[in-house]
């Protein structure tokens, strides 16, 4: 159930494209363009090491929820959509035997 | 529909845990411990970046699916998961009215 | 002559040790700590990457600026000195020879 | 003295142009080109914010100058030299005073 979140909060997303950037964070990040969506991506990424380190559950959960959303941010300023992720992992993982195998050239990238 | 796939993709991550890591890269990750598995939550999050200045979709595509697949397996190294993370993200959201307002606060951090 | 700025920069830094957070940039990193520290050398290697990405030359230095700035911030807050990394990047380049081959294997680290 | 380890290193990794990329790791970089260069750069930051937590001095300074040594592939990549970004770090600084004042606004970015 909670998982088409993202799907539902990629909609949320779309909704704010061309808002008034006084007014909503997300718009204000649009309008300042890919670098600062980018940077805003590197940066919970940064934060979610640090909390991994630290190992305090709420803070890691805290830090990839944060790091999940600019990453919805950064689909949805490209024209692209979670959906798109989400079916490229499953690529990988398989449609049957969910083989890690098949997934783990990928994953090493 | 497809995006039940964190939840599955989660449930194969937990059954490599104890599994030979010669045989599984997942099974390596948890291996080797924490440090690595942050490591490359780290260098996916640089690579999203760089695909995100090219701007090729396929390649954000690509590589945000690497910055997933190892936020999944960090959060199952920590014995935590994905729905947790989601319903961070749909606490932000609010039930209903899902106003960016409220979440926002949450999601500058 | 100018590369001798990382020695006294350092200490300058050191002299804001206890200083008034308000009345000091470095002064307040110290003052939240460690983790604020990191987060900083985390953001400006991520700029640094977006810059390098646009090739201007002038953004490049003034990230990379910012990085080993906030790298010396982090030497001093830990009681570490540019003067032991240096040393470090000498040892592995060698005394005479300067041969890269000695360097590599830590460089690949 | 050891501080101009930064403009040796850089002569070092200048000759290193053109060079045999099976032959050399610096060469193996150039010849890779700058994605795979800023991706180290990035790798190290990480690894240096992981050093940074664990707080052990030997590893900072190990990860600090791996951190380095690929900020100075990168500007040799760029034809850019590290004393123009010890300039930069100088000038911030002031000529005399060395006011951290002036250098506040800068290393805020």
């Amino acid at each position: 159930m909670s998982d088409e979140i993202l799907t539902r909060l990629h909609a949320v997303l779309l909704s704010r494209k061309g808002g008034d950037p006084r007014a909503s964070y997300v718009a204000s990040l649009y309008d300042k363009g890919i670098d600062a969506i980018l940077k805003k991506v590197g940066e919970e990424a940064v934060e979610t090491v640090i909390a991994g380190k630290d190992g305090k559950p709420s803070e890691v959960i805290h830090e990839m929820a944060d790091l999940w959303f600019h990453s919805l941010v950064l689909l949805a300023h490209l024209d692209l959509t979670p959906a798109q992720v989400l079916a490229e992992l499953e690529r990988r993982f398989g449609q049957s035997g969910l083989t890690e195998k098949a997934a783990r050239g990928e994953a090493r990238s």
